[in-house]
């Protein structure tokens, strides 16, 4: 358990930290991917309770690997085996025995855990956050993923530089199902932190959440960078440094999947990612998917395994950030 | 695997062992929450099997934990995802197997997994102690929940000092589902060993198993407490230096949720415990409650969150009592 | 990941492996069996990642502990809680993902999960192999267990000495429910391989994979053994050495229970295994079966606990010999 709770910090969303504090977390994720055996057992002894609420495949095999790399034990909970708040116990007494036994807490639960009410997740992860006395780390809610953005932020420094002044569009595709917003909600805000370029691509009746879209221009404000929306794909493209392409579902439509396939069917050919849309791009742009990806219906192969993807770099980088996160998180702090 | 079988001892009830044994226990618990250090990796490079029918989320976590701080690799195994005595394969075959891979398992298995028959649980564990070389440790089954006993009492001695001539109430509560006995019958049977002065509070049909009864009414007898049933609230708590909280189903309907309900309903009101059922009691008492709680319904917040409470000290304790238990069964034994 | 992925090597078949690298397989299973403190966290730093289609047991467990005893960090994952190649997302994008963060991934495929298209199984474990810059380790797919067959051929060492002229009698038995064929086929390519005298016994209908005929049949040449098939269990059992009893379902109605259910019914009584049966074989005969076993139905109580029983130490060596193949395959090469 932690042994000053004063000075415990969470990680629910980027936007909390300071860009101080963001930028030394990638400078550790840089570190400690260059000189991996100089944090090997740095913290023996420590304990990470991971919960669950939904399947996980990156964010659990990232963290869990990270942490043993650390020493720190990680111990990971499906809610289909375990009790955990706001189901069948409360979350204060959740939080508040889980940071007896553990040295940080993360949590996955998305919008079907919650009944589609948006921000209901988070909701709850802030008020495990309240009552745990050891961090608690956003494994994915319905509102943001930060340990993807952080990723995120640290792959394009790494493949293109400074992100000051770099174009990236934030580009929607079409999916079988409405997909969360957490992703392109956390790439926006981390974006718009860096003073990117951001063109937010969606077609008619996909705009995101008002509230981060306004954090988002006051970031861009501050950090000297530009928000765009396009509903034009092609030109929303045009001379990109880096595609993002992730899919998500209508807000108005929220939880209401019968009514949003009928907006959203009809982009299913032109907003699926072709060949030819990355030819408006800088031709060193690079392309970036959170994954999984269903290929071939949100973007081609020649997409995924084309010369401008990143994909998997981006997510080996999952294992770097996590990594760092909990150095961070868990280390004396003197 | 053990090193000697013939010395490999079970903790499957607390009554199975010595008063002598069980403060053996009780001390290491306290020397290793006052001296983590000296435990650590005391046991490294022996393992634990954790073989779960039902879900947990104290026991699993504080046991996992604990097993780690003292170098020991937990297995977790969920009935979702293995194969384990009993079900599709004998007791036999899975202790004698898991005995080969293993240096202790630990086997949760509630009434819902042995069809609501009493004490099947209990026998299934005891099979597999007949069959296993390894100690098998109860992670609560149908009749105990030994690790919590344990660690009621040491965290009655931690909180009041000797427990002899303390009064205790054990007190039914209502709840909306029935629920087991294992935890009554195991408090029951500690703090007789222990020679507490006991108020058993329940309404009218919430007996115990006669048996346990008998045996606790000698545990009584030999360690200078006493055994008291109740079935008026307030009477029960007079004047009480510890308050045990509990909902359990009526025997009588064991297994037969509807026609418990009956019985059950009209208790809702005068058995749900309040502050003033505290009033009662003496101003320094404690108020204990093993978890999870169905807030408001079973007690109130204001007695759960009041001054009297231990319920997060008495969680806690689990990690402690749990490490104590494995660091007992596994070391080496001169 | 893999400090040089060229070097990657899959254990996906036995028969995929020179005689001399199992043979140096075997040999190591020897030496951490009599040694294994010389083993000891020698691969520490290192992870393994445990995917599972389907409930496992033994093999679940036994690779668990193996790694850990290694200094292994072992993951496992449920398809239950997470998304993995071939049914949410590819073959390949998991593939390459999974090998970012492990330097080995374990994966059971059975029938059940490939709609009981044969082969389909071990297909998948192949796909994932071509993506993979990490060993793939069948942990059982629906053609092959190698894990099983290598420690069944070690048993076999361990108990008869040189294998070679020795008779074995691959003994089919009843069960209630057609069950896989990657038991036999792993232990008719393995025997073949060490150039013992087969009789492959079955009651008519329940041939084996002719394309696994045919590679034993081979094996046997190369290696001076030999394969007779016979349908008369008595005659089948008459001298043999070894007695490896397992059901399996017939080919030719393979994903359609009830129509093999016709079939096998008739062979109830006469290939449900007994004392009678064994009293053919040699006087120092073994009895080996890779468990779980349905007790006094595939064969009698009699059979499994008597004196010719191999089965727990059979059941122990899955523990070295999933141990020798990890540290054969992730220790560093020079």
């Amino acid at each position: 358990m932690a042994s000053n709770p004063k000075k415990k910090k969470d990680f629910i969303s980027t936007q909390d930290w300071s860009r101080e504090e963001l930028d030394r977390l990638l400078d550790i994720t840089k570190d400690l991917k260059t000189y991996p055996e100089k944090y090997r057992n740095t913290l023996t002894g420590k304990s990470l309770c991971m919960f669950f609420y939904n399947p996980s495949m990156r964010t659990r095999n990232s963290t869990e690997v990270a942490a043993y790399q650390l020493g720190i034990h990680p111990t990971f909970n499906s809610i289909k085996d375990s009790w955990i708040g706001y189901q069948s116990e409360s979350v204060k007494d959740t939080a508040k025995v889980l940071a007896r036994y553990y040295d940080a807490i993360g949590i996955r639960i998305f919008p079907v855990s919650v009944n589609w009410i948006y921000k209901e997740g988070n909701r709850i992860l802030r008020e495990f956050a309240d009552y745990s006395d050891v961090p608690i780390i956003n494994f994915e809610d319905d509102q943001f993923h930060p340990l993807q953005a952080l990723t995120d932020i640290y792959s394009i420094k790494e493949k293109k530089g400074d992100p000051r002044g770099k174009k990236i569009v934030i580009s929607w595709a079409y999916h079988p199902k409405p997909l969360p917003v957490s992703v392109p909600n956390s790439i926006l805000l981390i974006t718009s932190r860096y003073g990117m370029d951001i063109t937010l691509a969606h077609p008619k009746g996909y705009d995101l959440d008002s509230d981060i879209m306004n954090i988002a221009r006051n970031n861009a404000k501050e950090f000297g960078g530009s928000l765009t929306i396009s509903n034009d794909i092609n030109e929303a493209y045009s001379n990109a440094d880096v595609v993002y392409v992730k899919s998500w579902g209508a807000l108005k439509y929220y939880g209401n999947a019968k009514d949003e396939k009928q907006l959203r069917m009809p982009y299913r050919d032109n907003w699926r990612i072709r060949e030819e849309n990355l030819d408006f791009t800088d031709s060193n742009s690079i392309l970036m998917h959170c994954l999984p990806i269903r290929r071939n219906i949100v973007a081609d192969d020649a997409v995924i395994d084309g010369k401008h993807s990143i994909v998997y770099d981006q997510a080996e980088n999952r294992l770097y950030t996590a990594k760092a996160l909990l150095y961070d998180l868990l280390r004396e702090k003197e």
